[in-house]
C-alpha cells in the first residue's frame, strides 16, 4: 500500500518530480503518482485532498510551477502533511511566483517548502516524516546520510591529489 | 440582482475590498460580498466557483494576500471572468507573494490582476466589463473618466497659483 | 465586425501575441490586429484608443515590454477593458520591468494583467469578458474548460502507466 | 516526554516562535524549548542535533533570522524531520535573508520551510507530522480544520448583515 | 521665460518635486510647474509634449509613481531632454514599480532617469544640460559642488572632535 | 572638436557602448572614445572628470557593470551631465548591480540613468542634451522621431496584410 | 597609532557606524574616524586611499548608502584590506542598493562586505584581519567568541524557566 | 605551511574556487585545499573551523551555493577572518540565496562577502589580508595593481586606435 502520494499540475513536472520517486524508491517507501491540477480539474483535486488519508496515505508530496495553487489547496483539503515543490516553468518569472505561492500560506494551512526544483528533497522529507515513527525508516536514513558523508570525504581525497 | 461577486479570503480583507464594493456602488452596479476562504472553506469555495454564473452574476471580483490561491482558484471553477486584487497582508513579503500567485496562473486559466491594494480598480474594470455589452454602463464610465479628468485640472489650477 | 482589439508594441511582440490572436479564433471571436507604439507612435495610440468603442470593439488586448507603456495609456484613452500583456522583451530585467509597468496603475485607470508573455491567457480573459453577456461563448467556455480537464485526465492516465 | 523539540536562534525570536509552542499546546503535544545559536553555540547545536531522535523528539522546528543557518544546521546533524521558520529579524532584507537561507537547501538534506514568522503554520505542520501516524492527533487535525473553517463561516455571516 | 518644465501625475507628488523647483530656484534657473496625468488627462499630456519646446522649454521634468508612463510618454512626444524622477507613491512596491517602468523605455525614446524620490538631482541635472552649452550656468555648478564639499569638510570636523 | 565623451570602465562593454557611438554619428555629433576604469586607473579618471567640460566636452555618456562606480565617480568629479549606462556583465546579478549601483546616487550628484545595456538611448539623450540649445541637432531629433514613426506604420501594415 | 581607519560617506551614516568604532574600543584597537565622500569629497578620498597604509593603517572600514561607491573607491586606490559597510540610508531601496554596489565589485578590486547596517561586524572582522597576526589580539577574539556563546546560555537558561 | 585554507561545500565548486587558488599562489602564498560540506559532513566542518587557526591558517576562503552555510558555520567556529564567496549553483534562484545566505551573517560572527562567483577577489583580499602585517605581500599587491591599471591603459591604446 503506498504512504507517499506524489502529485503534480502537469506532465511537463515529471521530469522534475521524478527525482522524489526514485529516491523513495531508494528507501522502498512505496509511492502512488497521480497528475492532479488545481486549476484544470478541480474536482480531482477535492476528492484526492479529501480522501488521501482514508486510502492509508501518510504524506502527500505536490509540486507545481507558475502560480502555484496545487500543494496548498491540497493542504486546505487534507489533514496530512503536504510537502510543496516550486517547479521553474516555462514562462516562471526565475521561480519566484512558484517558491512564493507554495511557501507564504496563511495561517492554519501549512505547507512544507523544499528548494526550487527540489524533489529529491521532497522525497527526503517524506521519508524522514515516516521514519519519525518507524524506526526502521529512520535508521534507513542514517545510513542515507552516512553515505552522503563518505561521497565528500571521496571528493576531498580527489581535489587534494 | 447582483451583477459583480465580490469574494475576500478572510474578513481582514474588507477594509481594502470596501473600494470595490463602493466604486460598484458609484455606478450603480448591485454586488454582492462574501467571505470565501480557497484554504479553510474549499467547499464553499467550490460551490461558489461552479454556481456564480447560474446565479446571474457576470464578473468575480476575488481579493487576497500571501499566497493568494482563491482569484486562482475561482477561475478555475467558474466560466466568468475573474479579476484578482492582490492584498498586502500581515506577514506578506511586501505584497510580492500576493501578486505572483494571483497573477502567474498557468495558460488556459487567466486571472485579471490589477495593482497591489488595487481593488477600487478592481471595481471599475468589473464596470468596464459589463460596460462592454451595456450601453448605459459605458457612458457611465466615459464620465466617470472625465471626472478624473477635472480634477486633475483643478489640482493644476491650485498648484499654479 | 471584431469584437477584440489586438494591439502591440512592436512586431517584435507578435510571436508571443499570435496566441492570443489563434485562441479567439477557436472561439470564433473576431479580431483585429495592430502595431500601435505608445513611445514612437503616440498619434496613433490616441486615434485607437479614442475610437475603439465606436468601431464596435469590446476589449482590448495591448501586449508590451520593458517599460511598458501601451496597455495603460489605451487604457487612459478608451472606456474599454483592457487586458495588458507584459512581454519579456530582450534586454528585459527578466520580465519585471513589464509586470510592474503594466501591473501597478494607479487608482481610476486599471488594466487587467495576466502572466509574463501570458498572451493565450489574454485571449481566453477576452472570450469570457465577452461570454459575460453572451450565453453562446460562455458556453464556449465551458466547453473550453472541459478540454482542459480531459488532457490532464489522458496525461495521468499515461503516468500511470 | 516532549514530541517536538522548538530551537530558536536567539531569545529575541521567542515572541514569534511562541505561536508554535501554543499551538501545539493545543494538540496536547509535549513540547522542549531551548535557545541554540548556529553561530554563538556551535557545540550546543553539534549536541542538540546528534541527539535529539535519541531523546524521543519525532519533529524539530527551528526558527532563525538573517544568514539563518541554524534549520539547515540541525537537518544536517538529525535524521529527524526539520522545520524552517523564517524570522523576520531587525536588519534583515525584507525577510529575503532568512526565506532563501533556509529554503534553498541543496539535495540531499531537506528543511520543511514554512511562510516568513510563520511560527503557527511550523506548530501545525510539526502535528501533522505526528498525526501522519498517530490516529488520534490526526482526528485533532480534522478538528482544528474544521474550526478554521466555522471562524470563516461566521465572518461571512457578519459581513453580509 | 521659464528653461525648464516640471511636471508630475498628481498633486500628491508635489511634495517630493518640490525640491527640483528649490533647486532650479537657487540657480537662478526659471520653471514652469504643472499636474499633467498620463493617465487621467491624456489629452493635455499630448498637448504640453508636443509644445514644450515650442515654448521655448528646454529641458521637462517628470515625476510620476506607480506605473509611472508619464515621463516616458513625454519623452515619445517630445524632442527635449526628459529627465524622469521616479516616485515611491502610496501602494507602490517599495519604489521598484516607479522606478522599471520609467527607467527601461525602449531604444530609441530615452528618458534620464534618477534615483528614487531624486527630485533634487534632476533639479541639478537640469541645471547641468543648461549649463553644457552656458557658460554662467556651468560656474554655478561648479561653485554649487564646492559646497557640497565644504559641508562635508565641516561634518568631519564636528566628527573628529 | 568631439563634444560628447564616451567612457567604459572595460574593453568588454564597448560592444555594448559601439550603439551610442553609432546614433551620435547618425546625428553627426564628434565623440571621444576611451576606456577609464573606475577601479583600475583611478587617476585616470580623475584626471578625465576634472578635465572634461574645458577641453570642450558638453556631455559624458559612461558606462560600466557590476558594482558600476565610473557614472558616479566622473559625475563627482565633472559639472557637466553624465549618463550613465548599467551593463549588464557577466557574473552579474541579472543586472540588478549594475542598474542601482548607478541611478541611486545621493542628493547633490545625479546620474542620467538610462535602461540596463541601454547604450544607444544614452547616444540620442546626449544629442537632445546638445540639442536643448542648438536648434540644428535639435531638428536632427525631431526628424529622427519621425523615422522611428514610419518604422512602426511600415510594420503595421506589415502585420495587417 | 590607530590601526584602523573607519570612513564613512556622510555625518548621517555614524550612528550606524559607530557600532564599529565601539567594538574596535572594547578589543583595545585604536581607530581613526573621518568622514570621506566619493561623490563630495573625491579629492579627499584619493588622499585618503593613497596613503592610508604609509600612515600605518592596516584595514579601512568603509560604511555608505545608495549607489554607495566609498568602499569600492578606497579599495581602488589603496592596497590595504576593506571592508564595505552597505548603510541603508533615507531614500534606498530596501537597501539593495547599497548592498550590491559594495559586493559586486569587478575582479581585481575587492570589498569585503558585511550584512546591511553591519557595522558591528565590520569591527570584529577588522579586529579579525589585525589578529591574523596579532596572537594578542586573537586571543581576544576567541575570549570575544566565548562571551557570545555564555549570552546564548543564559539566554537559554531564562526560556527554560 | 599554508597561509589560506580554501575550501568549499562539494568538488562542484571547484571550477568557480580554482580562481582563488590561482591568484593566491601569484602571490607566492600557500594555500590548502579542502571539500567541507556543511551540510554533509558537519563533523569534519566542527574539526576543521576549531583547529584552522592553530595549524597556522591565518584566512579561511569558503565558497558554497543555494542556503550557504559553509561560510557562516566556520566563521562561528574559527576565531580567524573568513572570507564568503557566494557560487551561484545550479538551481539557485540567480544567485541571490548564496549572496543572502553568506552576507547577512548576525552581530558577532561576519563573513567577508565578496561578489557572486568572485573567488579571484577572495584570493586577493585574502592576500590583503597577509599584507596588512607582512610589507613583502603588501608590495606585491601594489604591483598587483599597477598591473590591472596597465592592461586598462593598453586596452585604451587599442579602442582608440
Amino acid at each position: 500500500m503506498p504512504q507517499v502520494g506524489i502529485i503534480m499540475g502537469s506532465t511537463s513536472d515529471l521530469p522534475i518530480m521524478q527525482e522524489a520517486i526514485d529516491i523513495l524508491a531508494g528507501f522502498d517507501i512505496e509511492t502512488e503518482v497521480d497528475i492532479v491540477s488545481a486549476h484544470r480539474t478541480p474536482e480531482k483535486l477535492f476528492e484526492y485532498g479529501k480522501t488521501a488519508h482514508e486510502r492509508g496515505i501518510k504524506v502527500i508530496i505536490a509540486g507545481a510551477g507558475g502560480a502555484a495553487h496545487l500543494p496548498g489547496m491540497v493542504a486546505s483539503l487534507s489533514p496530512l502533511p503536504v510537502i510543496g515543490v516550486p517547479v521553474k516553468s516555462r514562462n516562471s518569472i526565475d521561480g519566484w511566483d512558484s517558491v512564493l505561492s507554495i511557501l507564504q500560506m496563511p495561517g492554519g494551512v501549512p505547507v512544507a517548502t523544499v528548494a526550487l526544483d527540489g524533489a529529491k528533497n521532497a522525497g527526503i522529507l517524506a521519508a524522514q516524516i515516516i521514519g519519525a515513527s518507524d524506526k526502521c525508516v529512520l535508521d534507513k536514513i542514517l545510513v542515507y546520510k552516512e553515505g552522503l558523508k563518505q561521497k565528500v570525504i571521496e571528493g576531498a581525497k580527489a581535489v587534494k591529489k
